[in-house]
């Protein structure tokens, strides 16, 4: 077999990579459970009717195929999820008389798209998902809950960098539109979801030629989409543009709750500022909607989006509404471990090398490394007895700090980084905490822990 | 949408399920770690002529295609994987320059086989594999640090019922084969592997009417394959039958020093023997090889297997030795949660219910919440200030212990178990540590946890 070559979009990482992965997952299952959220799996596939519902997805499906089909195609007809929210929805219908509402959920799991790949953009990806999921009804304070929580979550993710999470309101657009007589209210919202990448005076120009808008309208609308504010400010903004709406104020009151219940949470890691350009191209909201740029990587648009929809499933007699928020794990992260922005402190878990004097003492260098896992210390034994500066050596390429000496007389410890050598018992020395696991380094920072 | 219906062979388990799966994957991933191996995980699909090289799995695997393909098939001859091995073998060919060697690595993923569900076999599952890769050598007690390891992560998982740890050496088998005259040696070996499921007396007749071996040699290999012993007892056993080739001694060796490197970590909950009649079907074993039964659950067959690989993967210039165990964690543990024989003690997170007196002081609930949080205490906010009663049975059916009580002159806790209810400050107060996390009950614990 000659050597193989990476399949492009599907990225991999190496061991030190995958720490900062690990940290990532790690961080936000901690973050969603002390808020009460259940962790769940579902299946990797799904029936293609379900994963073709929305019919702009249909070219981005991998479609599963038995490589032999023998009994009579029972496999016929699923496909790998593009999401997490089709299976999940599917899962609330399937499972409703066993689950309690309202169901706070997460799941961390990978997704699969055919498209082409790009910076950001895999046909492999990981998606952290965090919903809560009503029957009949979901007060608005949830929609303040999932915000909350996602801020929490990336507040603690230090080592990345920070975040802007931009949330509008639905209703406020379609209240407002309405209000000034636009004649399609989805269309219009649609081309003014375009400003992150035309500008005004193109939207504007679509506007008014295409959605059949006056030239006042198109302005109205560009005005609002202008608006703004990291506070309820933007109330008064558009109140001043004197448009009066039932479905405006509804809107803009719920807008205003989440922004104060969010402006707590929100500091140097974590921007939340209120964006009326934001409207989530995907019709299924109906309310808040949520999107979040990583400050200085604009360009990968948006790495943490979700909203509210009223009817995230239904089975002719119930119907579920949801409000969820999906960070794109890979889409973060892949980029940095890529541009080496951040790394893994070292390849390996463990803290400690135990030395090998000769084959002989195997046995006793395996005792060591037995009392120190009692203790929770990662270690592992030497491979060969090779001189012990080889040995020091093999622990510094792997990132080892400590190296252990097992003698009949006593046992030392050094550590590698300092030159630092004492005398220690197994079963009782432990690592400093900073010491015991592999830790995420920024770039920065890789020279001071080597 | 109508109510879905599970896919066959694609278990998904409800959230208090799910608590039991992640107490074991965690479990092994802590073992893994304590004992030094990395966490890596490979991608979903690989090329097809790679799932292909061993013909007989082809009729297991999953082909992808997007729905559709527009860029000159880019995505042609990709298959979802069906083990962690093929992967894992391309993952360090692919990467040989940059892993440091020895190199152990753990990976938990699921993969795929197309093949006819029944109990404990599902087209998708979970896997947890363990390996130890060489760059052109590996010395053999890796074979027994690899065992020791996966002794230690079963040993730890108490809520199971208990492992037994069947191993041989090919060597061992091949030497002897080789010294009585065997003609096809691969051939008999495959024959005597039936036994767990054909009478002796047919492999017998099969050994003489299909392998061509005399009745003297069938003899020979049927009373070799029935030894069995928790201790290097073996060695004697098979000297008895005067058999000498130099392969033999040394898989003699080799095994006795598993077993002996085994035997200390051996007790009630993971049993050890050399079984002489394991061969394992899968020819690119070359030395070691491990089976695993479940007590009691023996028809699910071995649900823990691997072995001595000379050959790994090779690039032709350079060969990887490696030596690993895979776990079967679906096999495992579906059937026990499908029967009910274990199951998580809640279905949420959430130690605590924070109880709502009035949607106006929502604010101090949250603060409650907040605060019980940066304890590490996972808790929640009653969705709705309903009557407090209803606030207890709303905590009852999650199987969350505790209702915390805010209010102006002080707060109370109350344990919804006993009826116990105390005060209690938010920024200090912390539940007993079995009950801040669900727990992982066995069914006849049940009734006391609820």
């Amino acid at each position: 077999m000659s050597k193989p070559t990476p399949l492009s979009g599907f990225p991999e990482l190496l061991p030190a990579q995958r720490v900062v992965e690990r940290a990532v997952l790690d961080t936000l299952a901690e973050v969603f459970e002390l808020h009460g959220f259940a962790n769940i799996e579902t299946r990797a596939v799904e029936p293609m009717d379900q994963l073709l519902r929305k019919g702009e997805t249909s070219k981005e499906v991998y479609v599963l195929r038995r490589l032999q089909e023998t009994d009579s195609a029972a496999d016929s007809g699923i496909g790998l999820h593009f999401d997490l929210t089709v299976p999940f929805a599917r899962y609330v219908l399937e499972n409703s008389g066993k689950l309690e509402f309202p169901f706070r959920r997460y799941q961390l799991q990978k997704a699969w798209r055919g498209e082409r790949p790009q910076e950001g953009r895999y046909r492999e990806f990981t998606q952290a998902d965090i919903d809560i999921v009503g029957r009949d009804v979901l007060p608005f304070h949830h929609d303040v809950e999932v915000a909350r929580v996602m801020i929490d979550a990336l507040s603690r993710l230090d080592f990345l960098p920070a975040f802007t999470l931009q949330v509008n309101n639905r209703k406020l657009i379609q209240g407002f539109y309405t209000g000034i007589g636009v004649p399609d209210v989805d269309e219009a919202m649609r081309v003014v979801d375009k400003l992150d990448k035309v500008p005004a005076e193109a939207v504007h120009a679509l506007l008014v030629g295409e959605v059949g808008l006056t030239a006042a309208q198109a302005d109205a609308c560009l005005a609002l989409a202008g608006i703004r504010t990291p506070d309820d400010s933007f109330v008064a903004r558009v109140r001043e543009l004197g448009v009066r709406h039932e479905l405006l104020d509804e809107g803009l009151a719920e807008l205003a709750e989440l922004v104060r219940g969010c402006a707590p949470l929100a500091g140097d890691r974590v921007g939340v500022v209120a964006d009326l350009a934001v409207a989530r191209g995907l019709d299924y909201y109906t309310g808040t909607v949520f999107e979040t740029r990583l400050q200085g990587s604009e360009s990968l648009g948006s790495i943490c989006s979700g909203g509210r929809y009223d009817a995230l499933a239904s089975d002719g007699r119930t119907t579920f509404p949801g409000v969820g928020i999906s960070l794109g794990v890979s889409r973060v992260v892949v980029p940095l471990l890529q541009r080496g922005t951040v790394a893994g402190s070292r390849s390996v878990p463990s803290a400690v090398l135990v030395a090998l004097a000769d084959e002989a003492s195997r046995a006793a260098s395996d005792a060591v490394a037995d009392a120190l896992r009692r203790n929770g210390v990662p270690c592992e034994v030497a491979a060969s007895p090779q001189k012990f500066g080889r040995q020091i050596r093999y622990a510094e390429r792997r990132g080892i700090p400590f190296v252990w000496f097992p003698g009949d007389g006593g046992h030392e410890v050094k550590d590698i980084r300092s030159g630092t050598q004492v005398p220690a018992e197994p079963a009782t020395w432990t690592p400093p905490p900073e010491d015991l696991r592999p830790r995420v380094v920024r770039t920065s920072d890789q020279e001071k822990t080597q």
